[in-house]
């Protein structure tokens, strides 16, 4: 094989110039389309962007908006860009990415990435879903050979999972706890969070009714109707705007052997429950990004369950694999721990745009604008989906971090 | 709005280092994930790349193998770059477009892409299909508006822009004529294709049966069995493969206000029905080439009807609007005529895997290696479907080519 070098990571060539999302609530009582154009249009006038200036667009391939759509909403002159990312909740950073590469190729100048859902009064992603067999390497999934035996949802399968957690590293529930507890104090902090006026006591997370055990209620993320905007631009276009830049330093994704796009429950015959994809993900982030877990200021987390969080705070390297537990217990996702996380209140407690206003509230956070503002934060970690595949990125505020 | 400078596209950055293919057929007896499968590993070997070093797949939405199907069945380390592309026939150069992209930003080195469909024995495109009203921003379109009134298929649609093209222009059917004999001719010279062994007369062309008037029913292209899949790499990589090289000098996509993607009979209501979105993909393509027409050694336009590639090479600008009848009567897109065109029989007589296989053969006439070759073919257009949206390439063999 030739001893070709790859280019490297276009550190902090775009960023990310606005951000924008709809309402969160279980049910919009508007289109799909009219919450992905709520959202677009909130973005682009937070970037100080004329809508008709959109050159591109990325889109998740589960939204049920499609390109076409948006562009004629939002009346954009001209397309020059268009793409989609397949994997749901996997999908946002990796949309990120997409959009940095066809900047960075002469291909678009502005391009809005966007996730819009009728979450909770339309499809409900958290639901099993009855359907008849498929041909295997169709739009179906090796998900229907465990179907018959009860296997049906997501939830399940994160219980399963963090069941083999706790047996190889004895891990408490107090963990998952004190996940949910967290994110919940964060979001009744933020306005726009489904649950702003809903506090919870310990006591509240541990007399709600257990859904797949050991998980209960507050484990589980929250269904919503809602939609999400980020407009990309070059870091020289959104120096110029109105609000203190935020860049993206670097973006990955990963699929290793095993761990394709689009498979679910077949997740559960990998060699390892404990390890995500997030563990390949962070390898690339951060040698792409030139950083280490230390120099993280802020965290997002893909939160669709608690477990997912307590796996990735091993995987990317916050602490060894197996000692999530301790770490999360002594407080170190809280506001004045070591890793605030979550900091709008996450899938669990703001709303469910299927992890794409973790990207926005990651954008707050480098503005110095969330409703719980981590002092000085200039690094901000954002992850995506897993167990499945996985992407994620690291949002500067464009001055020359350095690793630590 | 900033005066930030775009950067220029990465030209000859990167190439086609191989090309595979299923066989094509009105039945192949097997899954379309079997056919991806043969026609990326026909494409790896070609390459001289071992399956396992894959590191990103690009797929087209409209595509039932799913990123990670393909991924099993190459049995790939690591994934680190997937994404897709919308508007099946319009996706194909734009895949190529996004691969390029993913590697000039160090994302991936080794992209797969695919186009893969049982498209006669399995869902015909050419067919049109009965179903409900859908929610408008769902994953439906404008066409329900459409088809009450009796306007089901693409054939009827390009029947009416043909019609106002000849009443615009006073263009002869002879023109469409002389594209299907042209193509036809080619196939006999291609053994791949479906109708290698099936020669046509003037006479054949004009006793067919009208489809919808005026077109007849080879001014149709073929539905086909089949897949094909390229592998793009740095052109420092391909440069040490087993072939003579050849790089992708320049991609484009655009979908101009109102001919945005996946909406297919609203085009009817624009302002102009002989001027395809082509021309906003040609301006884009050879500016970012630095070429013009006049530097084009040999084409493949998308062809899923015959007027398709009337209006393309006026858009083109290898003659002017309203020029192309009596430029294509002259047997220019013959092969000893200025513009030899789609060499392998295209989508009319190789076979329709929407528009895919037209890049192969742009790869093979760089080669010097396509059954109807062009003697010292430097540079090679590509078109993928309009008249939606649209995409295009140039391919070259990675001299410093420069505009005449």
């Amino acid at each position: 094989m030739t001893n070709w070098t790859a280019p490297t990571y276009p550190r902090d060539q775009c960023a990310i110039a606005g951000i924008g999302a709809s309402d969160f609530s279980r049910a919009s009582g508007r289109s799909v389309l009219t919450l992905a154009g709520q959202a677009a249009r909130a973005a682009l006038e937070d970037a100080g962007i004329a809508p008709r200036a959109v050159d591109g667009i990325v889109r998740c391939e589960n939204d049920s908006v499609a390109h076409n759509d948006l562009a004629h909403v939002l009346d954009v002159d001209e397309l020059t860009y268009w793409g989609s990312v397949p994997g749901g909740g996997a999908a946002p950073a990796a949309m990120i990415g997409q959009a940095v590469a066809a900047i960075a190729a002469g291909l678009a100048r502005t391009v809005v990435v966007f996730r819009s859902l009728n979450g909770r009064s339309g499809e409900r992603y958290g639901r099993g879903v009855a359907h008849g067999a498929e041909e295997v390497g169709g739009n179906g999934s090796l998900d229907e050979l465990f179907m018959p035996y009860g296997l049906l949802t997501p939830g399940q399968m994160w219980a399963m999972m963090f069941r083999r957690h706790q047996t190889e590293f004895g891990t408490s529930g107090d963990a998952l706890a004190a996940i949910a507890l967290a994110f919940r104090a964060r979001a009744n902090a933020n306005p726009a969070a489904q649950m702003a006026d809903r506090t919870m006591t310990r006591d509240d997370y541990d007399d709600a009714p257990m859904i797949s055990t050991p998980l209960r209620r507050f484990d589980f993320c929250l269904e919503t109707d809602g939609a999400c905007a980020l407009v990309v631009t070059a870091t020289d276009v959104a120096r110029d705007g109105p609000h203190p830049l935020c860049t993206i330093r670097a973006v990955a994704q990963s699929a290793p052997r095993g761990m394709n796009p689009a498979v679910m429950f077949p997740a559960l015959l990998r060699t390892s429950l404990t390890t995500q994809p997030s563990a390949w993900v962070a390898r690339a982030l951060y040698r792409r990004a030139g950083l280490g877990p230390g120099d993280i200021d802020v965290a997002q987390f893909y939160d669709c369950f608690t477990p997912t969080v307590l796996m990735q705070v091993e995987d990317y390297g916050f602490c060894a694999k197996g000692e999530g537990g301790p770490f999360i217990e002594e407080g170190s996702l809280d506001l004045d721990g070591v890793l605030p996380s979550n900091t709008a209140g996450g899938n669990l407690s703001e709303g469910y745009i299927h992890g794409m206003t973790h990207i926005a509230e990651g954008v707050r956070q480098i503005r110095g604008t969330s409703t719980s503002q981590v002092a000085g934060a200039s690094t901000c970690l954002v992850t995506s989906g897993l167990p499945i595949v996985s992407s994620a990125l690291v949002l500067t505020d464009g001055s020359e971090v350095v690793s630590t």
